[in-house]
C-alpha cells in the first residue's frame, strides 16, 4: 500500500507539535508515533470527510471533519489517562500510547457519508474496515501498533482501556457530542467533558464512574438524547441522507444497465462492482489496485462532484434527484409514531407516478418510507457502572434517582419523505 | 421613605444606557422608568447581596449579586416579549414595561443570605417583603408601577405575563440557572436560554412551549436538577449555611440574655427584637425609623463584619462558630437517604459535650441534623404546557418520551454536620 | 440562467426562519427576499467553498464556508442598522433590506480558492464577478435588488450604506475576522463586534466611529494584523496555496499541449480555455452554456477531486505536486525581510534540476519565490473617521495616542518555498 | 500570630483538591503546601477583598476577588513551568513549588480598595506588606517558604523565576487581564494566555519570548492598554475611588477632632492612629495586638458597612459624601489632556461653597482635581526580550514592526470631579 511513514526523516520534531483546536484550544499529543500516524495519507484523508455528512444543509456551521474528531478524541484520551494515573492506577507509557492510537484510528474506516454508503455502495461496516486499515498500516510499520489493535479489538486484559475507546463513556462519544454541539451551534448539547473525565475510575479492570459524578452522567445522557433528535435525526438531515441513498442507488442501477455516467475514478469502481465483505477482507484487486486502496481514495468531494454533474444527466430520475440535493430543494418530511398505512403509501405512489410521468419501477426513488429509532442509554452489555464512596458497585440506572427506563426506552419514529412540489399530505 | 426618584433631573439620558454583562454581553433595557428604578437605593442595595450567599466558600467565582441577576432577568424579559410579539401576540408597550419592572423587582425583598435570615432573624418570606417594598416605591412615584404590581400578584387578566415572572419557565429561573452556572464554573448547568425563549408561545392567555422545544425543556430540567445537587445543595455550602444560622441564633440568644455584642446598627435592630410578619406589614417604627427601612439597610457586609468581630467574643460558643465560618473551617457533613437514628444523634451530642466542655443547652449549636428536599419538576399548579403543531395542548410530562415521574419525585437527603475536629463517624 | 426563485410557492414562511450559527447563535434575517436569495443555487453554492481555502491544512477547524460568512455579515448588518436607527438616523426599510442584500451577496463572485484561481485559471477579480452575478440574479427577479446593487457600487447618495458593505469598518471584516478567529482556534483574533457596532455613527452621510470607541478600534486593527500574520499569511498556508497555483498552471500547460487529463466538466472548461475579463462581461457561451454558469458550477470539490486523480498522472511534475498537496507533504518555507539573492535562487534551481531530473522549463514548478505584503490600516481613501464628543471630526490615526504609522506601514515578507526532501538551506 | 497551619491533621487529602474556576475551568495545584497556605486565614481573607475595588459600580459583574486571582495566577504558573520544562529547562520540584507559592502570595498584602487605602489610611505599599506577611507566615511554618520569599525578592540566581512572578509577562498580569476582562464583560480585553505561555523561553537565566510570539505580545499590550482606559481608569470608576478617598480622609479628620464615629473595630484602629511604615516593619502592638494582625482583619466589608452608617452622621460633609457613594450618586467627571486652569478651579470652589454652605476648609472634600497616567509598555528595566530563531536576542520594541514608542508613551489625563447636582461646566 502506501510507503509513507518510512520516507520521512526528521521524526523527532513532531513530538512537540501543537494542535490548535477550536473546541479544546491548544494541545499536544506527546508521542512521536501518534504524529507519524497523523501524517499517514489514510489518516489525512479524514480531513476530506465531514463528521456529520449532510448535516451542514441544516446547520451551516457543521462542516467539521472526522480528522478533527479523531484528534480531539486522542486529546481526551490523554486527559483520561492522566486522571486515572492520578488516582493510582498503573498505565504504562506503552499502554498510554497504544490506547491513544486506538482512539485516534477508531474511525479510520469511515468512508464519505458513512451511513449512506453502507446503505448503497459498500456493504460492510466501517468498524470492520477500520480494523482492516489499521492492520494494513501496522504491516507497513513493522507491528508498531500491535497493542493498539489488541486494545481496539478488546483482546487486552485491562478491559478499561478498551472501554475508554468504545463504551458508554468512551472518549469517542465525549468528543463527538461536544464537538457536534459546538459546530452545529446547538449549544445545549454541550457536555461537561472535564468533569466526567475527572469522575472516571477503574474497578476490577473495568471503567466506572464515581458516585458524585452521577448528575454529570444524567446530563450527558440527556444532552446526547437532545443531540439525537435535534441534530443527528433532524428530519431535514434525515431527508437529505435518504435522498443521497436514492441518488447513489439510481446511479448504480444506471451503470448496471450499461449507461454512461460521469464519476470520479474512485467512485466509478464502487458504482460498477458490488463488493462483498469478503472482498475487503481479502483485499482483492481491481485494475491492479487493492480494493482497500480504492476505498481509501474516496471522500466527500467525489460524491458532491459527481452529483453536481448528474444534475444534467439524461436520466430524468437521476437528474431530478441530483438537482434536489445540490440546490437544497429537499424532500418534505412527515413523521409519525406509527407506521404509515399502506393505503397512504399507495396514494403517494400514484401521485408521484402521475406527477412525474415515470414507470412503476422508478417510483421508489421519489419517496422514502423509513423507521428510525434511538435510545439514549441501554442497560445491558455496555452499561455504566457507578462506584459508591464505600467501594460498592451498582448500575447507573440504580444509582440515579431518575427513572432511566425512560432513557433506555427505544423511541421509534416513522419518516415519510417526498418532493415538496407534490400536492400531498 | 426615600425621596430619591424625584430629585433627579436629566431623566431622558438613561433610556440609552448600555449594561455590560459577562453573561449576556451588552444590553439596553429600553425604558426610562426601568432605569430610574435601577437607581433607587433599595435596588442599588442588591449590589451588596450575593445571589448565592455563602456558596463562594466552595465555588470561589460565585460572587455575583442579586443586582446582576435582576438586570439579566429584565433583559430576558425583553427578549421574551419580542419573541411573543413576533408570533403575533399583542403586548402593549405599557404591558411590556410593567412586566419588565415586575421581573426587575421580583427579588427586591431578599435580605442578605435570605434563607438563613428566614430561619433566624426575619420571620417573613422574601416574596412578601418584595411586595411591601414595591408598594413603598410605588407610593413614592405616584403609582407608576401599579400595573407591574398587578402582574406580579397575578391579578392581571393576561395570565402569561405573570407566568413570565413566576412559573416553571419564568425569566427568573432562566437567568439564575445560567448565571449561577456561569459564575460557579459548573458549565454543565448551562441553559439554552435563547432556544427556550424562541419556543415560548401563548395559548388561551397562558404561557406554553412549542412541541419542538421539548428536548430543550428536558435538558433545562436536568440542568436544574444538576445545579441543585451540585451547587445549591452542595453539602459544604449547606454546612456553611447551617453554621451561619447557628451563629445568628446564638448571637440573638446572647442579646436576649442582656450580653453586649458588637453589631452594625441595622443588624442590631434585628438581633434585639423579634419581628412578626405584621410588624413588616404595618411597617412599625423602631427608633423612629420604619422597620422596612431598617431591613433595606441590611446587606451581606453587616453579617460578615459582625461575625468577624465575634471571633473574639467572650462567649465560647459564639467565638468558636464564628472562627469556623470566617476561616472556612467548616463542619464535616454526612448525608444519608434515611433519617439518622436517635442513638447516633445521642452519641454525637455526648461527644460534643465532652469535647467542648459545654452545657446541655449549648450542644445544639455544635451540630446540625436536617432534611433537605428537591424536585426538579412538579406536575401540578404550575406545570409546563406544550403546544403541538396541530394546536393541541398537553402537559409536558405527557409530551416527553422521558418518564418525568423521575424528575417530579421529591428527593430527600438527610444532613448531619459537626465540627471536623471531632472523632466521630 | 437559473429559473429558481420563481418556482417556489409558499414564500411567506421563510421570513421567520431562524439560522443557527456557532459564532452568533440564533438569528433571523427579517426579510422574505433575503431568504429567497439564500435559496438561490448560486448562493447555495457558497456552502461548497471554504472561506479560508487551504488554511484547514494548518488549522484543522478552519472548514467554515463563504455561505456562513455571508449569513453572518448580513446578521451584523441588521445589528448595525438597528444601532444607527437608535441614534436617530433614518434608514428606510427598503434601504435596510437593500444594504443587507448587498452584504449578503458581496462575495458571491468568489470561486474556489479565490486568490489561487485569480493567479491561474480566472483572470478577473471576484469583485467584478460578484457584480455580474448580482445583475444576472436581478434580471431573473425583475429588478428587485436594484437598490442593493446601487449601494454595492457606491452609487447611492447615503454613502454610509456602501461603507457598511465595504470600508475599513464594514460588516464583511467584522464578521470574517471574528469567524476566522473562531474556527481557526486563534482566539486572540477575537473582535469586539458588539462594541464596535454600538460605537458606529453617521456624520455627513459618512460612517464614523465615536471617540469612546477608539480603544476598540485599536484592538480591532491589532487583532486584524495578528490574524494576517498568524493565519492568513501563515507560511505553511502560503506554501500550500503557491503549490496549488503551480499544480493548476501545470495542468493547464499539459492540456494546452494536448495531453489527456481527468477533470470535472466545469474545471475542464477553465483548463482548456483562457478566458479574458470581457468573456465574463459578455457572458460568452461555451458548449452552449454561458461562461458565468460554468463558473458558478465550480467549487472546492472540483479542485480536490481532480488533484487527487492527478496523483497518478503520467506527468511526473503534475503527479509529484499533486501528491504533495493531497498528502500534506507541503513545501518547506523560508522567509526573509529582503529579496532572496539571485545566486541563492540559481543554486536552488540547480539543486532541484539534478534531484528531480527534469527539464529547465519544469524547474519553475518546484519552487516559489514570492513577496507578500500587509498593512493593517491605510490612511487614505478609506480611512476611519472619528467623531468626538463635541461633534468634531478627525482621522483615527490622529485621534489615537498610538502612532498608527506603524499599523499603516506596508510590511513586506519574501517567501522561498521548495520540496522538503531537498537538501537545501 | 495565627497558629493555624499546625492544627490541621489530614494534610495529604488536599493535594488532590480540584478548584472550579469560571475562567480556567477545573484545575489542581499539585502541592500539599500550596493548599495549606490557601487555608491560612490571611489568605482566606482575600475572598473578602474585591480584585477591582469599586469597579463593580460601573461593571456590575466585576465582583471577583483577590482570592480567585491568586489561585488563577498559581495555575498559570504551573502551566508556565510545564511549558519551560518541555523546552528542556530544568526547574526542580522544589523551585516549582516555591515559585508557585511566590505568585500565590504576591498580593497577600493588599488591603481593601488598596490604592484608596494607600492614599488615606495606610501609608506603606502593599508590596512591602506582602513581604512582611509572607515572613510572618514563614516563621509559623518553620521556614517552609524560604525559597518562595527569596524568589519573590529577586534574590535567587535563576532570575527567570522571579520574572514569572513580577515582570512584563508575569503570571500576575496574564491572569488579571484575562480575569478582569471576563468579569467586567469587556471581552475585548481577552488575552491569549495559552499561546503566550507556550511562547515563553529562557535565555541566560532570563525570561524571553520566542519570535513567533510577537503578534501575541502586541495584542497583549494593546488589550492591556484597552483595559486601562476602558476599565481600570474608567472615569466613573476613578470618580468613585476619589470619592472614597475623600470619605476616609474626612472620617479620619473627624476622629482626630475627637468626634464619635461608628466604625468596625479594625477600621477604628486605622482611623485613630496614623501608622508609619516602620510601625508595620516593627509590627508594633495596639491594644495588645500586632498592627499586621489588625491590618489582616480589614476587608471590603468594614469599609462598606461603616460608610453605610455614616450616611446618617451629623457631619454634613461625611454624610453627604457617604450617601453619594452608597447610593451610587457619583460625582460628574470632566477629563482633559491639559491641567485645568486655576481660574476654573477657583470658580468651582466658590460654586461648591455657596451651594453646600460650607467652610473654606471643607471645600476640598467636594471635588477632585487629579492627574492619571498610563503607559502600556515601558522599555527599560523590565522590558520584553525576544528570542529569534537563530538564537539572537533583541528588545521587543525592535522586534515588532509596530512602533512601540506609541505604547510606551506616557498618556496623561486630568480628571475634574464634582457633585452632579452642581450647575457647573
Amino acid at each position: 500500500m502506501y510507503r509513507y511513514l518510512t520516507q520521512r526523516n526528521n521524526l523527532d520534531l513532531n513530538k512537540r507539535k501543537i494542535i490548535n483546536d477550536p473546541v479544546f484550544g491548544f494541545f499536544n499529543l506527546q508521542s512521536e508515533l501518534v504524529f507519524d500516524l497523523i501524517e499517514h495519507p489514510i489518516f489525512q484523508r479524514l480531513r476530506r470527510i465531514k463528521q456529520l455528512g449532510l448535516t451542514f444543509q441544516v446547520f451551516p456551521g457543521a462542516n467539521h471533519t472526522r480528522f478533527e474528531h479523531a484528534l480531539g478524541s486522542a486529546y481526551l484520551m490523554r486527559q483520561a489517562i492522566s486522571s486515572l494515573r492520578n488516582k493510582g492506577h498503573i498505565i504504562t507509557e506503552e499502554e498510554a500510547e497504544a490506547v491513544t492510537i486506538a482512539i485516534l484510528l477508531h474511525d479510520i474506516g469511515h468512508g464519505p457519508f458513512s451511513h449512506v454508503m453502507e446503505n448503497s455502495l459498500v456493504h460492510i461496516s466501517h468498524e470492520e474496515i477500520s480494523i482492516l486499515l489499521m492492520e494494513e498500516i501496522n504491516s507497513e510499520i513493522s507491528g508498531k501498533i500491535d497493542l493498539a489493535i489488541k486494545i481496539f479489538k478488546n483482546e487486552y486484559h485491562k478491559k478499561f482501556l478498551c472501554q475508554l475507546v468504545s463504551g458508554q463513556l468512551d472518549m469517542d462519544r465525549l468528543d463527538y457530542l461536544g464537538r457536534d454541539s459546538f459546530f452545529s451551534g446547538v449549544t445545549e448539547g454541550h457536555v461537561g467533558v472535564d468533569r466526567i473525565i475527572k469522575m472516571l475510575n477503574v474497578w476490577n479492570d473495568n471503567l466506572v464512574v464515581e458516585m458524585k459524578g452521577i448528575y454529570s452522567i444524567e446530563k450527558f445522557l440527556i444532552a446526547r438524547r437532545l443531540m439525537y433528535w435535534q441534530v443527528y435525526l433532524h428530519k431535514t438531515v434525515v431527508s437529505a441522507e435518504f435522498l443521497l441513498i436514492n441518488i447513489l442507488n439510481r446511479a448504480k442501477e444506471l451503470v448496471s444497465q450499461g449507461q454512461k455516467l460521469f464519476a470520479t475514478p474512485s467512485l466509478s469502481i464502487f458504482l460498477e462492482k458490488q463488493f462483498q465483505p469478503n472482498d475487503f477482507r481479502q483485499n482483492i484487486k481491481i485494475n491492479n489496485i487493492p480494493v482497500l486502496t480504492h476505498f481509501s481514495l474516496l471522500d466527500d468531494n467525489d460524491i458532491h462532484v459527481s452529483i453536481k454533474v448528474w444534475q444534467n444527466h439524461s436520466d430524468q430520475v437521476l437528474s431530478y434527484l441530483s438537482k434536489c440535493l445540490i440546490n437544497r430543494n429537499l424532500f418534505r418530511v412527515l413523521t409519525s409514531d406509527k407506521p404509515y398505512p399502506s393505503k397512504k403509501i399507495e396514494k403517494l405512489r400514484s401521485t408521484i407516478k402521475s406527477h412525474f410521468n415515470i414507470t412503476e419501477e422508478e417510483i421508489k426513488y421519489f419517496y422514502i418510507n423509513q423507521e428510525l429509532t434511538n435510545s439514549a442509554y441501554s442497560k445491558g452489555s455496555e452499561n455504566i457502572t457507578v462506584l459508591s464512596k464505600n467501594g460498592k458497585i451498582m448500575d447507573f440506572s440504580d444509582a440515579s434517582d431518575i427513572n432511566l427506563s425512560a432513557l433506555s426506552k427505544v423511541v421509534r419514529k416513522f419518516f415519510l419523505c417526498f418532493p415538496k412540489e407534490l400536492d400531498f399530505i
